[in-house]
């Protein structure tokens, strides 16, 4: 009888997410051998708890909002004092201007995502993503009608940006970036920002179509080091921000975010009626209407990035001394690690029996790596030294100074 | 430029909502004569608050959950122990049994409306909705690359079903009935669902392939009268409930709900697995996990919806005895009334003359009536008479014993 369902989404339904079930074999090896036995680095889930403005948001807004008020349909993109909010903090925070009716608050990134493939592409057109990337981004852009083109990294997880030039042709409408990148944890450069819009500007003279920028930054927040996180929309016009407060105020599973136009693209008010059009043929109605409140009072507010930083120094530091060849993160709360052997399905298959749970980046789009979610308590990570040792003794890797 | 982009999209996004665009007109109206001169009958929206048992379980579950748990993402059809405890209140309810593994905890009834579109159509496939339908019901059809086609209702608003039988064709793939029914209020009599069942199962074996029954009921328990509900799957095996939590206990704004699969129906699993592909394209993660938490601790509880059955007895009994022709309404919180003259729009405008806003009934798929929702404070019924009696005086309408 299947044959007379929707084959795509029958198999989108049906398609095995490693990750999820990399993370329920972990839960099913903790309830067998003791959760302190199980080093689980599968999931992006944040560790740390929201910060404390977010429990008092709640409470407040819960004793202060009439419950009517509080809980009725908001306008589809958003309270209108949220979008204010959010234009004024990315005005601030950028070059180009934010106007907030431009704004449209999302039910988290990846109901962003969905809208804009879905806003911006014609059936048989092309979206473009660096890998490594998050695999969803296929998955909505064939939802669209149209297709994602991968371009392969450059060794240092950096995008190969000649790569891109070869193969902007007319049918690309969309390029997506995303930085700090997960999987990676790299950052894009300035360099690479500039010579990305250069690019987009040449192709869309070319051929006569804006070729749209979407910047999926929920790590925004997340950046080390004392870096500063760049805003793609100061280096390109036809640019759209997608942001999540998933990880900055730890609230992945409240659904919240926003899709932000730049006031500098031309049609920016077509886009973004085609984005309030395109949520609206996906069943989106408003995002949560008590969170919308929260974040609204909430909205400088992060969780304490800082513990991501002091894994990552932990992690990092302690594989790279074990032997195994890692790229340096600049943020969000991942570490890319280069798998001993060429098949990262396999590599992660025999850190199962150490007891360690590691992501192969074949679902990234890349192979020959793993993913290690480092939003983890730290003594776990502590606890895992003991196998990650015996992991790289059982593939050779020479430890520093042996 | 707008030539690049989605034009479906855009023009999704660029159609006036009429009931949105009304609303907009009373608030404008309200801030320009003073809010109680407005009689605003457009929006519906629940004007009872939700009950005592949701704000309880608010505090609850923000003091008893630590943040980290609370706010994590969900599994994708909801919490576990929450779509358990919704399988079980619905084989209660029902003959039929609900399996907990075939609920899918949605974003609310349009959520589950589009996701459940999308994961049965096939391009060139249609749905039929009877009408008066809601309007976004054609939306998520054709987004999903089908078309809807509808069926004029009887003189009672009861589905034609010698209409429907004479359209079935191969290409129908679903039907959805809404019952009680936005926006005239009436419900599905036995006898309809009956015949319905036997035409579906007819025209299913006829053509080789299920036609799924969608039963829209997110006004369920708003049925007046004594009246208990059907539940549509006790008379068709290849039946989905799609239900949301925006009425019964007033939180619309909250976007939850479920689809619900018959565990009578053949190929359950692979309709469940092809609602969660098809979600997972819309972008969809999870359902917000605080309200979920909650929901699921309110299961039983509504809010005080007596208050509608009362609102609609004093206006369906005034504007009855003012000389307008109304549907009774078995349910929902809706009135539907005859527009005394074929142009319904013509009509709602010439109401505004007298500071009524009534919904023409043109965007729910038929002409010559308005729709009034009563979901609104008794005082403001009450005030709006003078104004209903001055509408019927205008269009030479008799009062009763006149």
């Amino acid at each position: 009888m299947n044959g007379s369902l929707n084959a795509q989404s029958l198999a989108w339904g049906r398609t095995e997410n490693n990750i999820r079930a990399l993370a329920a074999y972990a839960a099913a090896r903790k309830a067998e051998i003791g959760p302190e036995k199980v080093f689980d680095f599968s999931i992006g889930s944040p560790s740390v708890p929201p910060p404390k403005c977010v429990e008092e948001a709640f409470r407040a807004v819960l004793a202060e909002t009439d419950g009517v008020e509080l809980h009725a349909y908001t306008p589809a993109p958003g309270l209108p004092s949220l979008r204010r909010a959010i234009a004024r903090q990315l005005s601030e925070r950028s070059a180009a201007p934010f106007d907030w009716r431009q704004i449209y608050v999302t039910m988290g990134a990846s109901a962003g995502l969905a809208s804009f493939c879905r806003a911006v592409l014609l059936p048989g057109e092309k979206a473009v993503a660096f890998a490594p990337y998050f695999m969803e981004y296929r998955v909505f852009a064939e939802a669209a009608g149209g297709s994602l083109v991968t371009v392969p990294p450059l060794g240092d997880m950096q995008p190969d940006l000649d790569a891109l030039a070869s193969l902007l042709d007319e049918k690309v409408k969309l390029v997506i970036v995303n930085s700090p990148n997960n999987p990676s944890g790299a950052a894009l450069t300035e360099a690479s920002l500039r010579r990305l819009a250069a690019l987009l500007s040449d192709a869309g003279r070319r051929y006569g179509h804006p070729i749209y920028l979407l910047s999926d930054e929920p790590y925004r927040e997340l950046l080390f080091d004392g870096r500063r996180p760049l805003c793609a929309a100061d280096y390109y016009d036809d640019t759209v921000l997608c942001y999540s407060y998933s990880k900055s105020l730890s609230l992945p599973g409240e659904r919240i975010g926003y899709l932000a136009v730049s006031g500098r693209m031309r049609d920016a008010e077509a886009v973004f009626d085609a984005i309030a059009g395109a949520a609206r043929a996906c069943g989106y109605i408003n995002a949560p209407s008590l969170v919308q409140r929260v974040v609204e009072r909430c909205l400088d507010a992060t969780a304490e990035l800082d513990v991501y930083a002091e894994n990552r120094d932990l992690l990092y530091g302690a594989l790279c001394s074990l032997g195994f060849m890692c790229i340096y993160p600049d943020g969000a709360f991942y570490l890319f690690v280069k798998s001993p052997i060429p098949d990262a399905v396999a590599f992660s298959e025999r850190a199962k029996r150490f007891e360690l749970i590691l992501v192969p980046s074949d679902d990234f789009g890349v192979t020959g790596y793993v993913r290690l979610a480092y939003c983890v308590p730290r003594e776990m990570i502590e606890r895992s030294m003991a196998a990650f040792a015996a992991l790289a003794k059982e593939f050779g890797l020479r430890a520093a100074g042996d």
